[in-house]
């Protein structure tokens, strides 16, 4: 029995989390999560899965919760909050599924108690992957990655000497607008943005793999999960979601891990690793697919993606400011106040402003983040 | 430093195996080789690598031989010279890359020797499976594939749970004819026949690949290789010949090794395992490819595949009758004694005229081995 903690349980990767673990009652158990605002979803899982311990953002919504739910459950909030749910000792495993960057500071205090970490929150490594890469290897605590395409890296490293890979391809969809041009994207809509023609993922990461900033994400997550350098990451453009990413070895032999878009199998290996579980998903059918598309992922069309290689590069805060702007730009973008287009010139702007600190501390990196934020969000206000 | 044998040294698997261990003379010496007739180029190899043993065919080839090579290099010849080779004492791995069931015997001598077998030898296993791999069983040797299917299948399997596997699929170009119709096929040459659109292979297997008893051979390969039931077993028609072979996992996961057909790497892969060494041939550029095919293999296409699946399920000597019936039927085919639709025909009558001994002794096998092909050689010249 493995039990489970999940952190952004009312999201869609906390949803399909709660989903499995509520399929192998023998193999899981849910002791804690937290939510957001959506009361009336974790009421409901509350309910459902009787956990110790329940976790919401404000002290309001903590008290609205507390009337619905068994009296049992302890009920928390905030930040406080998030990092209770991280630390509580019957964890085993923490699912980290919030999206942005305040995954970071719950995840470290798990990884300091040496639980498990299953990574849906790409904010952690890319703000802050030296510090969390640091303290894993100091309290011998492990991160399974989550995103379908870490999984995939994950899964073909396996029974591998990890010093013989010679580099890393992710794959990327291209997102909503793959097949239109620099200039066709002037005048797009949210809602255009929103329509991924893969995966059915939240709104920021939908926009996110529209700009390929997603892919740039990943590429920062990857060299800190995988100690892998820059020179040997690369992005490939994969239409069909199929090959969910590979790893080239020196003898030129190249593995990878293929599916249907289903996020449930990622989840689900992070779970069970290192078995597989049964899973009730369709199977991949090659044959009814007929073909498979490749093309190079062009940094001229995708300067997001140029941007998250060259702030890795540069390493120290350059990545907490990328991702800082990203998510200001997004917000602005989704609240229909920046064009599509401006989202890339408001983090490079902001880059261009920032002058990275080498090995930042913990307070730094915060601090630069807030920093980061109220730039960008200056900078969008003049777009 | 590991000692190699090598069963079928002038073959063009034999070669490649040569030039790797010429490649790494700290990691591999070859002690021993096997060639067939091609008197000068075993000459020349003794030379070159100096091993303690050389086999060929017959005694006036051994006195030939002997004239032209280093005076402490032992030779031997024939089935007995063929066993000398495998059990040498010195021996670590025995590569079986001679073709047909003359690798059977010699393959099991190394096996009682607790040897490391790397087989790209597909009749051993097609012809005498259960017999092979009890054998690997009770001396506790192991084999590693060399067919660049299986090999994938292998590397797909590192570091998983085989009770885990769903379903393995081997991938098949559908050789030289793939693009035909069945009507078309009927005065196809052997020269067309001969031109293999992806792979570089001996003249038998570029014939099996057009009739696809190469796959099948795979199959039968594949269900003793990987413990695996016919019903798990799938063939996938791939075009390109870059997804080498795949295995699903009962989570829908499914893993794969790519590559540019190129037989080096399986066979270090083979020499090499768990380990990967640098190999200097050309990368995977999937981006460049731009497209992967695939389609059903169909069974009215390719009678051949049929028949393979059915002589594996019913079992016993009957994928030994397959075997031996498609060696005489290519080998009439290769010499314009027939024509290429009548090597299925001579296949399936032979099998239709053999009723099958359960559990069959080496003994057994070798003689309905025997029988299956004067009955193919009688149906061809009817034909």
């Amino acid at each position: 029995m493995k039990n489970i903690a999940v952190l952004g349980s009312t999201g869609s990767i906390g949803r399909q989390t709660l989903e499995i673990i509520a399929a192998h009652p023998d193999a899981f158990k849910l002791v804690a999560i937290a939510g957001g605002t959506n009361v009336d979803l974790i009421i409901e899982q509350a309910n459902r899965f009787k956990p110790a311990l329940v976790s919401v953002s404000t002290k309001e919504l903590a008290e609205k919760v507390k009337i619905h739910i068994p009296e049992q459950t302890k009920v928390v909030y905030g930040l406080e909050g998030l990092i209770e749910v991280s630390i509580h000792e019957d964890v085993h495993t923490l699912v980290t599924a919030v999206v942005g960057s305040i995954g970071l500071r719950p995840t470290l205090a798990a990884i300091e108690q040496g639980k498990q970490i299953a990574l849906a929150n790409k904010e952690t490594l890319v703000t802050a992957g030296q510090i969390v890469m640091e303290t894993v290897d100091k309290h011998g605590a492990a991160i399974l990655p989550v995103d379908s395409e870490h999984s995939a890296i994950f899964q073909c490293l396996q029974g591998e000497n990890s010093k013989q890979v010679e580099k890393i391809i992710l794959t990327a969809s291209g997102g909503s607008f793959r097949h239109k041009s620099r200039e066709e994207l002037v005048n797009v809509t949210v809602e255009d943005a929103l329509k991924h023609p893969n995966w059915s993922m939240g709104r920021k990461v939908t926009i996110d793999s529209a700009t390929m900033m997603n892919k740039g994400l990943e590429v920062i997550e990857a060299h800190w999960l995988f100690s892998m350098p820059y020179e040997k990451i690369e992005v490939l453009l994969h239409d069909e979601s199929i090959i969910h990413s590979m790893v080239v070895f020196q003898d030129s032999a190249v593995m990878a891990q293929l599916g249907t878009p289903d996020m449930k199998v990622p989840i689900q290996y992070a779970l069970t690793y290192p078995d597989r579980f049964p899973l009730h998903t369709p199977r991949l059918d090659l044959a009814q697919i007929g073909r498979l598309h490749f093309r190079e992922a062009d940094f001229n069309r995708y300067p997001c993606l140029r941007l998250a290689f060259e702030a890795g590069k540069t390493g120290g805060t350059m990545p907490t400011v990328l991702n800082a702007a990203n998510e200001i730009a997004v917000t602005q973008f989704l609240r229909s106040e920046i064009g599509f287009l401006e989202i890339e010139k408001v983090i490079e702007r902001t880059m261009e402003q920032h002058d990275p600190i080498p090995n930042p501390t913990l307070e730094e990196i915060e601090e630069i983040d807030r920093w980061a934020r109220e730039r960008a969000k200056t900078l969008g206000r003049r777009c």
